[in-house]
């Protein structure tokens, strides 16, 4: 068995922007600067504005607190979530970079069985830039990885793939549970290291977690919104699964791929599960609707791009799932905002100087 | 972390059977003694019937060549396929346990990663025994594992699963190629031991191999039909592939689980690409539209059942894949003799000893 060939140079070195969304000093980027370095960072401040984060020496970053996000927006503003990590799709509109990878600061580097550092950003590249197979599945997971191919019977009308728009990695450790299973398992650890990567077939949605995510911004970005949490709003902790599930829908229109499995971060701390159960219980019961709601929803045929599927979705959410709640009138006409902020900030008209004027830069 | 609990005595040992198709002496078997001798074995012995074959000392079993199957099925032996591992079918039909479990005489005990003899049917036990989860993805692989858990986002309504229908193993050593990609990769060799079970999502199809296979007969052992394949035939090595497509969409239908992943076996040899090539190449390109077909399968409310369902297919293979070949009429006529003959070995009115009478016991 040998390996992916690790290039020279850092792969996608000035293509790839990391976004951190944070409340504290990160002082967890010392463990990851072996890999993370040579990378350009966004980092999302949220909370406090007033408040110093202090970023390890050596690192190229930007960092945007809220006061950055509400001059840079103005009114628009209002779809970016605030005391929630979902601020961090800010910093996915904010890069002019082609590929996101984005993770937690309570998230480090995990070893494989052998004992060896996990470079996840690197897995994650890898991963995005080999295509994925959703229109069939493959019983020996990813055809595409070293030493493995496209078993018997697999069509091979299908063995070119399509490209891969999202990488979802695991993590080792603390799992990424929902408050209820934290509180009946407290001392759950996930110990197994699981060697592969798959894609999600098509027409089957999935709990995407944002603790260790990269996508390619140019393919999906602008369905990659968190949503309406935290602060003022009556949920949290399901930033992630709304993009996820957003992200899947489209995704699966525009036969672009989604792979999840590899790599693995190690996550070192489970948030209290209590706080958690608070945020999530309007989501628990809401996602028994949202679940079957995204299970049906098809996009017509000029919905060609993300940002055209995304405002028809927005339209299916007011629609449908307002009855649930008026919550979800707020979170369509907020996704049609954020697509509204996306465009400014990513029309190859307005560039991206204006916006990024006043941001601390190293 | 722990492993599933074993227990004392031989899990299932009075409920499964193992099928065994061959055309040789069966001292793979030697191998195997310490996880198969409790169990009953169903051989069915393919190719020429006044050879001899030799089953090592010890083992319970019956045995059926192509004469027992002319005995007992009469006109109906016509769809059970001769010169091709498909005759394996007539062992799910003959026998009167719940569950089977069937393997390749070319399959040996694999090794987990520290160096452990795998006991693969107990995993198939323990994989069938325990529910499926294919209406939403779970990142963590199968959820009702010792250490593992639905992730946040994972609707509660969905967390009771299933039963589990289908068990379907993987190979370690020799994959599980076509003849293109054997002829292409004569050296690669499967290394990867990757310690995940998991469940096909609905509405997925999947290549199903028959070499380390378990499945719960009494919920779809009616649609585990292999075809016709062999001699007479234009095609071979689909058998499998037919059965798994077959299966699935009823399963998905009947809201019944398909498992992929552990137990791994090792497959010991590859068999010859130029003449797999002679046998797959139709295969290779009807499946361009046999694909599609199972794809758009949608079954009536009427099917509630798996031998109505499976009647249901086979109108519908006659209606759709007549026109790419005659084959097809063939095989659907083939596949309503199958459900007549499993009906008769089956039905409560005739039991089980008259079809049984004349074969081989120990």
């Amino acid at each position: 068995m040998t390996t992916p060939v690790i290039p020279v140079a850092p792969p996608l070195k000035d293509e790839l922007d990391i976004v951190i969304p944070t409340i504290r000093n990160l002082d967890f980027l010392e463990m990851w600067r072996p890999f993370f370095q040579p990378y350009h960072l966004i980092i999302v401040q949220d909370g406090d504005p007033t408040k110093i984060i202090k970023v390890p020496e050596g690192f190229d970053y930007e960092l945007y607190n809220r006061n950055d996000i509400n001059r840079i927006l103005g009114p628009k503003a209002s779809c970016i979530s605030f005391k929630d990590s979902a601020c961090r799709c800010f910093g996915f509109m904010i890069s002019k970079k082609k590929y996101i990878y984005t993770i937690d600061d309570d998230c480090f580097v995990a070893k494989d069985p052998t004992g060896k550092d996990i470079n996840a950003l690197q897995q994650h590249i890898h991963n995005l830039l080999t295509p994925s197979t959703p229109f069939f599945f493959n019983t020996l997971y990813d055809p595409y990885r070293e030493g493995a191919d496209f078993v018997r019977g697999y069509p091979f009308s299908m063995r070119e793939g399509v490209p891969t728009a999202i990488s979802h990695g695991l993590w080792l450790n603390i799992p990424d549970y929902d408050a209820p299973t934290q509180l009946v398992k407290p001392r759950e650890r996930n110990t197994r290291y699981v060697d592969a990567v798959m894609t999600i077939p098509k027409r089957t949605i999935f709990p995407m977690c944002g603790m260790n995510l990269g996508f390619d911004r140019e393919l999906i970005g602008p369905a990659m919104y968190f949503g309406l949490m935290g602060d003022g709003q009556p949920i949290g902790r399901y930033d992630d699964m709304w993009a996820g599930w957003c992200a899947k829908v489209i995704c699966d229109h525009l036969s672009l791929g989604v792979k999840t499995g590899l790599p693995y971060i190690w996550h070192s701390k489970a948030s209290n599960p209590f706080v958690n159960l608070k945020k999530e219980y309007k989501g628990i019961y809401w996602q028994e609707e949202i679940i079957p709601f995204f299970q049906s929803v098809t996009f017509s045929k000029e919905s060609t791009t993300v940002q055209k599927c995304y405002i028809e979705l927005s339209k299916m959410v007011k629609e449908k799932l307002s009855p649930v709640d008026p919550y979800f009138q707020k979170l369509a006409d907020a996704m049609l905002t954020w697509i509204e902020a996306w465009e400014e900030l990513n029309s190859p008209a307005k560039s991206a100087p204006a916006a990024n004027a006043d941001t601390k830069k190293k």
